[in-house]
Formats: C-alpha cells, sequence, structure tokens
C-alpha cells in the first residue's frame, strides 16, 4: 500500500529484494536455503556510494554485509545469505557517501596523471582525521598514524599512498566508516519456514492399495494402516522423505462412483476418497476399513522412525452422507427448490459431492475446518495436501494457514492447484508453503528452460514450486507416448531441478495406459484398490524403481540439488538437449562448494549428439573443469564447448558433479 | 511500503494499474491521454465476476466503468480512459460476485443440455428480485415483473428466458447489481497535467547566435532579444510550440572556453553560456548582450502571441565569477588547502565551472533556486529544461518541483538526464514531468521496436521522454555517416513515434561533421556564435525545414500521433524496415476515430523492398484497409500482408493514414 508521495533518500534506494509486491508479503525462504539480497542505489554526480545489508536473524541478532555492485551499468548491489533459523528474519538497506573510496578513486588517477597529488594528500589527511573520531582504540589509533603519514615529507605522495596501502588502509577505513548522507530503505521480512517448506522429495500411495489382496475370485481385500506400514520400508529405500496419503476418511455412498468415473459403483467398489463422510463420520474421522485412531498414529510413528513425514490431504468438501449435512446445513448452498447443491461445472454433475459454501457461515466452517487440522497436527500430522484450494476463497486460506502457524509453524500446506496463475501466485501469498505447477505440460527444451527461469528467478519469493511427476488425474501424453525412456527423463528432471520433486505409486512401474481421449490413467486409483506386485517389482531390474533411488542419494549428496533459486540454464546447440546447473559456494555448504550440471536429452524417441556451450562463470569456474557423472561413475574433463552424446534409449542424461 | 501481511480480499485484486512502486508514486498523464486503467482480479471455481474502475476526476466527480476481460487467462480486466482534467485522479478497482451473469451463463449451459430446466427458472426468480429490491422506480418494476415471468406457466423455460433476454433483461440485471462480497482495491492515484507536459514539438535556439552578423573582417555581432524575436517566425512557420534558450546569464570570464571547448578563449570569444555569473549577476540576471528584463519579456510576449512557449535553461552550476561565490561561498565545495573546487571527472578538470555542493546549506540553496524559478515564472516561463539533474541529489528536485507545481502546477520541467537508467528513472518519480532518453543512439530497427516498447507500455507511467533528434553535445555517428536521409528519417520517427519531440537549431540545415574523435558538432555553438543564412535556408529546397514542417502539420492534423502508449510495433520481412501505428479511438477523438501506420527504412544507405505484415486488431479494422500517404498524398488499399518499396535517397518513409 503506497502512500502517493513517496519521500526520496538523499542516496536514492529505488528497489530492494527480496520483496514481495511491494512489501505487502513477506518473501518466501526455507531453512537452509540461499537468499540473494540486493537493492537498486545511485547517487548523483561521480562520487562513490557504498550499499550495506543490515539482517536481523529471528534470534534478533543484526549482521551488518557490504554489498557489491552486481550489474554496474543498473546500479544493482547484491550479496547471497543461507538462512539458518527458521522464523521472521527483517533487513533494510542502508546506502551512504563512500568518502574513503571515492578520495581513493580519485586520488589514484590524480597521481597517475600527476595532478593535485600534494592535496590529495591532504584531503586523504582530513577525511581520514574524520574516520578517527568515530573510531576506537587500535583503529582510532592507526587512522590517525596514517593521516599524518600522507602528509609526511621526505618521500612523494605515490610512495606514501603506496606504503599506506600496503599496511592495510583500506582495510582500516572500510571497517570504520562515517557513513554520510546515510539513506535507509524500509525495512522488509523474510520468512524462513523449515526445510521441507521448500526443499524435499515426496512420495503418494493410498493406503488402501498397500498391501491390498486379489483373491482368486477377483475380489479385493482391502489395505489398511497395519499393511502399509510394511510398504514404508519401499517408500524409504527409495529416499523418499514425505509420504502423501489421499483422504483416509469414511467415503460417501450416495451416488458414489463406480470405477474410471462412471455414475454407478457395484457393491465392492470402494468409492473416491475425496468423497468424504458418511454414517461412520467426516473430516475428524478415520475410514474403519483403514484401521483405527491408534492405528493411525502408530503408523505415523513408524513412518516418522525411518525419516518419512505422513502428508494428510485436506479436501474441504462432503459427500451427501457426511455428519455436516445434517448437522450444519448452512454450510451448503441451498437452491431454489430447496435442495442442496451439489458440485457441478454446468452441464457436468458431481452428485456424489457438496462443495461447501464458505459466504453462508464464514466464522463456523473456519473454526471447523481448524479444528479438523488442530486434531491431525496433534496425531504428528505436520503436513497437509490441500485439495484443490483454488475452488474455496483464497481469504479463507490466508486466514487458516496464518491461524494454524501462529501456534505450529513447521506445518506445511501444498496448494493442489492447478488453475491460472494469478490464483496459483495468489495462494502463496496467502500462505501456502507450496504449489503444484505446470512442470507436467513443460516437456520440450525451450519450454523448461522458459518456466525454470521463471520458477526459480521472477517467482520464487512468493511461489514455490513442487515439480511432480505424475498424479492419478496427470498422465500427460508425453508419459503416455514416451515409453520408458519418458518416466527416465521425468523423474530425472524433477529430482535434479526441483527443489521439492514428488512422484505417485505406479509412476516406477511406468504405468501409462491412459483413459481413452482423456490424460489420465485408466483404472484410475480414485476409484478403485490397486494390487501391485511390489515384491516382483523390487526384485525386477526393468522398474524405474533403481533410478528413483539413485536421484534421491544424488540429491542428499550434493546440497546444490535441494535448492531451487541456484538454477541457471546453459546453452547446446541442438533443440532437445537441456543443460541446467545448480552452485553452492563453499562458505554455504561448511565450506566445499558443491556444482552439479546436468545435461539431458528431453526427447524420448531419439539419440542426440550435441555441442554444450557453458557459462563457467555460473559454475564459479575457468578453463577445465574435471566432472564426475553421478549416474555411470564415469570422469571426464570439460570445458566452455563440449560435445555430449545422448541416447534415451540406454541414458538420456549427465548429471555430473564438477569436483575441481 | 507494504505492511508485510496484507489482508487478501474476498474476491482477490492482486494488482491494479496505473500504478508506480505499489503506489508510492503517483502515475502520470497528461491532459488529453488516452490511459488503460485495469486489474488482475478473479475468484474460486467457476462463478463469474465483475470489476469495475471508480475514478473521480479532480472536480470530485465520480464515474463507474465496467472493465472488460483483457486477456481471459490471465484474468486481466481493462478499459481505457482519456482524462480531460488536469490535476489529481483518484481511482479504485471494485470486484464482486457476478450473480446475474453466473446464472445466465449456467442457466443457458443446462436448457442447451436439457437439465435443472425449471429449477433455474426458479433460482432467477429469486436472484431477480433480490435485484428488485436494491432497485427503484421503473427498473425495480420491471425486475420484480421479469421475476415472475421467469417462473410464469404456458411456455418452455427456453422460450421464457429467450422472451426475457430479447425484452433486455440483462442490461436492467448489470444496471441494477447486488454486488455480492464486493472488494475494494487500495486507492491510486494518476497526476493529469498539462498537454506540454507530456505532448508537444520542441526547438532549441542560442539567442545569440539569432540575427547574429558576422562582420567582413569576420568579427562577430551577437544576437539579442530583439534580433531573436524575427526568428520566431521560422519557428512558428515550422509547427514548434516550445523554444527552449539555453542559458541567458551572464557568462563567466575565468576559465572561460575558447572554441571546440579549448582551455584558452580569445578576447572576444563569448565563452560557454553554461559557465553562469559574473560580475553583471548570476541565475537571475539577463546577459547585458542579450538584452535587457524588458527585452526577454518582450521576447515572451512575442513567443506567447504566436503559441510558442519559451522554455528557459536551469543549470545549477556557477562560474568563479558568480555572485553566489562570495556572498554564499559555503554553497560551493571548500577543499583541504583552502580552494574552492571546481568541477571535475578525475583527471579531467572543469576549472571555468564551480559545481555547488547541495549538503553544505540544503536549505539555503533550496531557497535561491526557488527564489530565481518564481522570478522566470513571473517573467512568464512556464518551462525548465533542466540541465544535468543527475549530477544534483535527487531530494532536492524532489523537493523543489513538488513546491514549484503546488504553487504553480503548470511549470513543467525536462530533465537533460543522459545517464543510467536507474537515475533517469527516479527523476521521473522525482517530479520530472519530462526527461531526455536513449532515442539518439537507438538507430537500427530493432533497437527502436524494443525501445519504443519499453517507452510506452513499460515505463510511460513515471518517464516520459522526449525524443530529441539532436542536442550541441550528440551527433551521432548515424548522423555523422547517414548523409541528409539519416536526418530526414531520424525526425520522421521523432516526429511520429514520440509524443514529444524536439530538434536543435542547425539539424534542419544537415549540419554533421564532428569534432575528431567526438560524437558532436565540430564548432560547437556551446563555444561560439553561429552565424547561419536562415533566410537562403527558408528559400532552398535542399534543407530539412519542408519536411519539419510538414511532420508537425501531420501531428497536428492527427492527434493520435501527439500520444505516445496508443503506440503498437508490427512486422515486417526485412530487418531494417520499421512499422508501427497509433490509433485513436472515436470515443477519445469527438467521434471519429484517428489512426496512422508509419513504415520507415531505417537504413539511410539503401533502397529495400519487404512485406509488411499488419496486426489489424491493433487498427481496428478487419479486411481491407483504404490508407493515405500523408508525405505524397497517394492513396492505397492495404491488408493484413502488403508489398512496399522504400527509397532512402528519395523518400523513406510511409506515413499512412487509415481512412476507413
Amino acid at each position: 500500500m503506497g502512500n502517493e508521495n513517496k519521500v526520496i533518500g538523499r542516496i536514492p534506494i529505488s528497489r530492494v529484494w527480496p520483496e514481495v509486491d511491494g512489501g505487502d508479503f513477506p518473501a518466501k525462504a526455507f531453512q537452509g536455503e540461499v537468499i540473494t539480497f540486493g537493492a537498486t542505489s545511485f547517487r548523483e554526480g561521480h562520487d562513490l556510494i557504498a550499499v550495506e545489508l543490515h539482517l536481523t536473524s529471528p534470534k534478533g541478532e543484526t549482521q551488518v554485509i557490504r554489498l557489491s555492485e552486481a550489474s554496474p551499468g543498473l546500479d544493482q548491489w547484491t550479496t547471497k545469505i543461507l538462512l539458518d533459523q527458521v522464523g521472521n528474519w527483517s533487513f533494510q538497506i542502508s546506502a551512504w557517501d563512500d568518502e574513503y573510496q571515492t578520495w581513493l578513486h580519485n586520488t589514484e588517477v590524480k597521481l597517475q596523471a600527476g595532478v593535485d597529488e600534494e592535496l590529495m594528500m591532504l584531503e586523504g589527511e582530513r577525511l581520514l582525521k574524520r574516520l578517527a573520531e568515530n573510531a576506537k582504540g587500535k583503529d582510532k589509533k592507526a587512522l590517525t598514524d596514517f593521516a599524518a603519514h600522507l602528509t609526511a615529507t621526505g618521500t612523494t605522495p605515490a610512495e606514501r599512498l603506496h606504503v599506506a596501502l600496503a599496511k592495510g588502509l583500506s582495510d582500516l577505513a572500510d571497517r570504520n566508516p562515517v557513513r554520510s548522507l546515510e539513506t535507509l530503505s524500509d525495512k522488509r521480512t523474510v520468512l524462513c519456514e523449515r526445510r521441507l517448506a521448500g526443499s524435499g522429495a515426496w512420495y503418494e500411495f493410498f493406503p488402501r492399495s498397500e498391501g491390498a489382496i486379489r483373491a482368486k475370485d477377483g475380489t479385493i481385500t482391502s489395505g489398511n494402516f497395519k499393511t502399509a506400514t510394511k510398504s514404508l520400508a519401499r517408500v524409504n529405500q527409495m529416499g523418499f522423505e514425505v509420504l502423501y496419503l489421499p483422504p483416509i476418511h469414511p467415503v460417501g455412498t450416495s451416488h458414489r462412483k463406480g470405477p474410471n468415473n462412471t455414475l454407478v459403483a457395484g457393491p465392492s467398489d470402494p468409492g473416491s476418497p475425496w468423497a468424504i463422510g458418511n454414517t461412520a463420520g467426516g473430516h475428524d474421522t478415520i475410514h474403519p476399513e483403514l484401521g483405527t485412531e491408534a492405528d493411525f498414529k502408530s503408523f505415523v510413528k513408524a513412518a516418522n522412525k525411518l525419516g518419512i513425514e505422513i502428508a494428510m490431504d485436506l479436501a474441504l468438501q462432503a459427500s451427501p452422507d457426511h455428519p455436516w449435512v445434517k448437522s450444519n446445513p448452512q454450510w451448503f448452498t441451498q437452491r431454489a427448490d430447496g435442495s442442496i447443491a451439489y458440485a457441478e461445472n454446468p452441464p457436468k454433475k458431481y452428485q456424489d459431492i457438496y462443495p461447501v459454501n464458505f459466504d453462508n457461515d464464514p466464522q463456523g466452517i473456519f473454526d471447523e475446518v481448524l479444528r479438523i487440522v488442530n486434531k491431525w497436527v496433534s496425531f504428528g500430522v505436520k503436513i497437509f495436501r490441500v485439495d484443490n484450494p483454488h475452488t474455496k476463497p483464497v481469504d479463507f486460506w490466508q486466514k487458516l494457514i496464518a491461524e494454524v502457524n501462529r501456534v505450529n509453524p513447521e506445518v506445511v500446506f501444498l496448494a493442489e492447484a492447478f488453475t491460472r496463475p494469478a490464483m496459483m501466485h495468489a495462494l502463496g501469498k496467502a500462505g501456502f508453503q507450496q504449489s503444484y505447477c505446470y512442470f507436467p505440460w513443460r516437456n520440450r527444451k525451450d519450454e523448461l528452460v522458459e518456466y525454470l527461469n521463471e520458477l526459480a528467478h521472477q517467482s520464487a519469493d512468493f511461489f514455490r514450486p513442487a515439480l511432480w511427476v505424475n498424479t492419478p488425474d496427470i498422465l500427460t501424453s508425453y508419459l503416455q507416448f514416451g515409453g520408458k525412456p519418458a518416466f527416465k527423463i521425468r523423474a530425472t528432471i524433477a529430482a535434479t531441478a526441483g527443489a521439492t520433486w514428488g512422484m505417485y505409486a505406479g509412476f516406477e512401474l511406468y504405468e501409462s495406459v491412459a483413459r481413452p481421449g482423456a490424460e489420465e490413467n485408466i483404472d484410475s486409483e480414485k476409484f478403485e484398490i490397486k494390487v501391485r506386485d511390489w515384491d516382483a517389482a523390487l526384485k525386477s531390474q526393468d522398474t524405474l524403481i533403481p533410478r528413483v533411488t539413485l536421484l534421491n542419494k544424488i540429491r542428499k549428496e550434493n546440497p546444490a540439488l535441494e535448492q531451487l533459486r541456484n538454477i541457471v540454464t546453459h546453452y547446446s546447440d541442438d533443440p532437445e538437449v537441456l543443460v541446467y546447473s545448480k552452485h553452492l559456494a563453499a562458505e554455504h555448504n561448511g565450506g566445499k562448494a558443491n556444482t552439479v550440471l546436468v545435461v539431458i536429452n528431453t526427447d524420448p524417441h531419439s539419440v542426440r549428439e550435441t555441442t554444450v556451450h557453458l557459462n563457467l562463470a555460473a559454475l564459479s569456474a575457468k578453463g577445465e573443469i574435471k566432472v564426475t557423472d553421478l549416474i555411470t561413475g564415469q570422469k571426464f574433463v570439460w570445458g566452455e564447448h563440449n560435445y555430449v552424446r545422448l541416447d534415451s534409449f540406454t541414458e538420456p542424461a549427465h548429471i555430473l558433479r564438477v569436483e575441481s
């Protein structure tokens, strides 16, 4: 909210970053994330300025960091900082007249030209005495001595300056600035959340499918939390950190959908878990066939023991059998004929779902949802995957997430929003820690270059993308028709380009048959229990399990990959060979830089040979670099221009770690 | 200044425009300018929203305008408004649940599908009754009648809806909305200044050159305001509206520069007018050789009588002989040896100039400059061309312009800022009504397409560019080596692409000889008096005078050209053939649309044939268009794809007015 008449400071600071909508919302970061702080600042005339970041941690400690000029013609000053504490960081930019550097620059130029030599020594003396007034202890003494030294006789001015610089005058002066004409920016906030808010490897399964048994007569016995507990080992072995479960609540019976979204369910069809609620209960209840609350708690504990967090679905809608329909009919829309409105997108009808009407009783609905979320939080659930948040009011989410995070700042909300950009971005600003994104539909090299740059460099302050390779609703034509190479390519890109990536069960088995005419799997797991032979799959070499396991291992061993904002795309001469790198400086990685370069053939139907042209500066490299391929173990020496051959039918990618 | 935690409204409005830095500064407009107002707004789910602009004029009258969806996938809603009053316009965006349009859409779809037909009539009845409650008089009655009609028996629902729509139900309902869930944006301001702040044709001459006489022995008698008054006819004949004069104050004698910026002036050298001040006076004084204050007043009056405004130079620096040096030595920088610092860019020295040190006595200097500006305002000067504003503090300008405009809002300040983008933009935000820009260095087609789009569509809310073709400091290599066609091309582009364009005397005579190694004219008028034979020039066909006259006439007759924001660039197959158009809708031009299309060969050394591909929608045209070339009078029938042949040696451009 502007004041329409902002007073410009003595040293203008026209922009600071990170900043969202002029400071209307805090910028997002996660613990361990490296953030670029900066400002556009400049002054009149030729004199130099200094620009500093005053950064205050959640614990209240303030550090002052001198920024360096990143793009001189653009007057942009930046630094990169790893945020190591969860909570609100605040920062302010300070810009001031850098009298010492101005004097030094002018003096060096004039000595070179033989102009004003003694006068510049006098100017230096006067300046250093002023710096000394502000300084203390040894520095005060040293500045006073240097002041006298500059105007001492016996040597030439050039010799005096040379001696002073050799003895560390510049460090001393920079350490004791007078900060003339100091101008401060507005304060801004960076909300630093826990790592999984922005970075992690996610997996999904339906508990009812895990351990489900198909009898010889074809009848299926549902899995449950006890049988699903056994599947945790598989999830853990692949290296996933979060396991997301579709709704685990009682499923409605009225208008229950049959297989493939048909309108009539047979007596043994389990229905869609998103048609929530029946006489057994609603959103606060566990589906009886999955087990008891105790079973669920045990399941959560078993997962946590393996280092896996459970993410729960939050789907704010009801089946016609949900207890709310009787207890709180005002939470739904009453039609003119007195009936309750079911979901529809005219002329399509979804009679198994009653949408909640948030405008009828906003406070009542808010209180009930908060109660439900808090109940599951008390069960150890700290992550919620929110179903279709873009069909509920944005202001509801802003209020809910703020209240939940006020008490439990570690709770993470993932927006399952596949919709238009304005809404997706607004949900991020409203507080969603992360969101599904357009990644499934960005498959060609050009699309990926554009989209990855947008995600990393344009929207990262308010929109954290989760790069899911599939969902039960999304089986893109790329996967339908790309064969096994397509699955390998997509998993490789998601795991290395995304700070967060995710995969739904079945992807590792190359499940790629679509419902005719649709962009989703046939016999979708949404409407039926899947019986998969995981034991056979784990033994087989013909699954994606080894690749997924390797990808998550590479992520863990290369923390540069667990960031998003550090992505840099490079050039190749081939329209399908995508190249990007991620670099983490030594100072942000315990003293050892980590740099990974990914080169991948995005065409699953081809063998491609081309030349890759690297922006070596983005790798903090010059000349030759030694690289190790983390897929094959091969070692190469690369330079600015490199030949590659990528055969999608065998291995479509290099994942190269820069060794030196 | 954000609040770090903005509460998102029920119907999110995530952006409004025009808006500068989140509302930190008002957006700029000029009287008669057509401004696009808009917002990004959207809601959850499928229901429709309405978005309105509430626009309040400086006189306090508020109009409510329904916006239309400009880019559906981007949720952008816009309208174009011609601002007809000078002063602060304020606006706010309102977004609400459009229950009528949602009902109508759903009903039409359901009737088509044969679903819920009578139910939708009941829903309609219920809605129209609610609209009727809010309505008055005839509308109330009509809405009530329509409500009853929808549920009347005897005809089918489809027939009932058809009848209601045919009788104007939609207009009636749109006119009487209930505005459920109404959400308001923050208020924003548009500062609408007088036309010349943003649109006009400018000329420059040195009064001392106008009417100057060279005797047979080579000695020169200076022109003065009386002789320069005679030159006003020439300026008027070419169609210029503003005449800018370099400084008219006494010129310093100490270290006076000689011809071509040499360090030693001869006794008859007049010196640079920018070395202001001698014993005769300073910035508040007229150079004695130019005349008296009465002469200057007469000159201003004579110009005004011809419809020409005088723009004065405001160059805040002093010669060593300026009265300030004695009266207010604290306004300059004292060096360590007690001397006053002259201007320098080490190792270069400008000993004829003492820069003002604004930090030594900010209020004293402010008061003095305000006094000087107000003195000349009282002489009838309402436009100041500010010399090198980027070498003075930005906050000084913000304060000065605000105070001058508080009392005299018609005063216009032009920034002569050729510097980096951040500073140029900051000066615009600080209040400068317009600025010189990078136009002289944008000569190739690609450069011009990019730059014109930036000026018109990215920075127009805070930065108003003046497209000057030259200055005494700027004779680009394009003009040096492009011959007469280059001059014709540049004037044509400046006059038709710029809302404001300008030209320095001598351009129309193709003065193109550079000082060796420099990008400026040899024998620069800054350091010597120019004696030009204007009578001969006016008689000659071999000058640019007829072209300039024609260009200014075309501008006056085609108000679309006097706008900047309406520029649209089109495609041609040739890398040097630039195509752009400007369109003014009938509603913004007294009932008759004005559309002009410019096609120009930007290569002064060639004859080019190519195909021009038009975005006909941008011309509000379809299929064939009849066009008249305003240069040659030729008439053509054009369409989407058009052959052109442009011979830079004869005529490099078409300026086509779309007739129908």
